[in-house]
């Protein structure tokens, strides 16, 4: 399985932004939704091997995370609006922060077909990874296109948004063991670097 | 210069769609707009040495394209709902089919700095191309990465929109000798593939 995780250092937790300026009002979280598409969607629709977890640390609900599997995931659209839409309906469901999963006991809550909500940030995620193989998409990483272990049955690739990672969430990835890996010599948006992930990981496959 | 050619055989020649509903209204713009962002903006800012170029052939003003600049275009932002005002604002100008452009004496006519429009199509953009190399992005092309002569000093790569390119447009680049170029493995959106071709460039010329 093919995982990307997106911090999103001041993104909205809540749905309290507007659709008309998400980018003005929602903490940038239109950085993180344009990640969606990039992970998930090819010319042919949903890549069913690939999990995208969105990581919310603004505002008074954070931290929360969204997290939409490929394999049951319906009606994901490419473009920002209907992004928007979707998102501001997930996360404006009360939070509830006694529910239990019927199956895992914790973590994440399905919302709806292929979508899950947990309250928590990174650690829900680490939690969630199990033992995938870990990799942090940073300009300072060595050359994608020269690591050798890439191409594995399940990894997971960190990034960071408009402003980078925090402090806390480098030093508990470093603690990890992961890999720093870059996509090439500019640096990209988060976006773009998943596409360029995912490019590399289906020239492996393929 | 890395231009960038993208044929939106639905796309509105007019400012007459929602902005609360571009995909749907706008015979599918929000593709093209897109890779105005995937063409022109790094994490740095823009992209000074690409130039854009959005062939809109859908409604009464079609054909109709607009050329942004990145050397000289300003505020150009990366979500699609301050692109889509800004596009709207371009082509809502009013269509003036006898104005002449002082220096070049026809073809495109500035409309704010960086940004003009031709009242054509391809052929609109074939005279502003002059001596590129042509390269068609196509999933039957070769690939990208094998391409020895790629790198030049003055390249234009051809996307079609969600529905590839009409047979006319074909028929006319492989006239021009165009180059078949492939991404990868896995078909992917227009916006995808001009990230791959900016990577690609970007490690050949860094």
């Amino acid at each position: 399985m093919r995982r990307f995780v997106v911090i999103g250092q001041t993104a909205l937790a809540s749905g309290d932004f507007l659709l008309d300026d998400v980018a003005g009002t929602s903490g940038r979280l239109d950085v993180l939704l344009r990640c969606i598409r990039a992970s998930l969607l090819s010319s042919h629709g949903l890549r069913r091997d690939v999990v995208v977890y969105l990581v919310l640390l603004g505002g008074p609900l954070a931290p929360r995370t969204v997290r939409i599997d490929g394999a049951t995931a319906k009606f994901i659209r490419p473009d920002e609006r209907m992004l928007s839409v979707m998102f501001q309906k997930v996360l404006s469901e009360r939070p509830q922060p006694g529910r239990v999963h019927p199956d895992t006991g914790e973590g994440f809550v399905d919302v709806r077909s292929g979508i899950a909500i947990a309250s928590g940030g990174l650690e829900a995620v680490l939690a969630d990874l199990e033992r995938a193989a870990l990799y942090v998409l940073d300009e300072g990483g060595s050359d994608i296109r020269s690591e050798p272990a890439l191409g594995g049955p399940d990894e997971a690739f960190f990034l960071g948004d408009h402003s980078g990672f925090g402090e806390k969430t480098r030093e508990r990835l470093v603690a990890l063991g992961a890999r720093w890996i870059s996509v090439g010599p500019v640096s990209l948006h988060a976006d773009d670097s998943i596409t360029i992930v995912n490019n590399e990981l289906d020239r492996r496959s393929g």
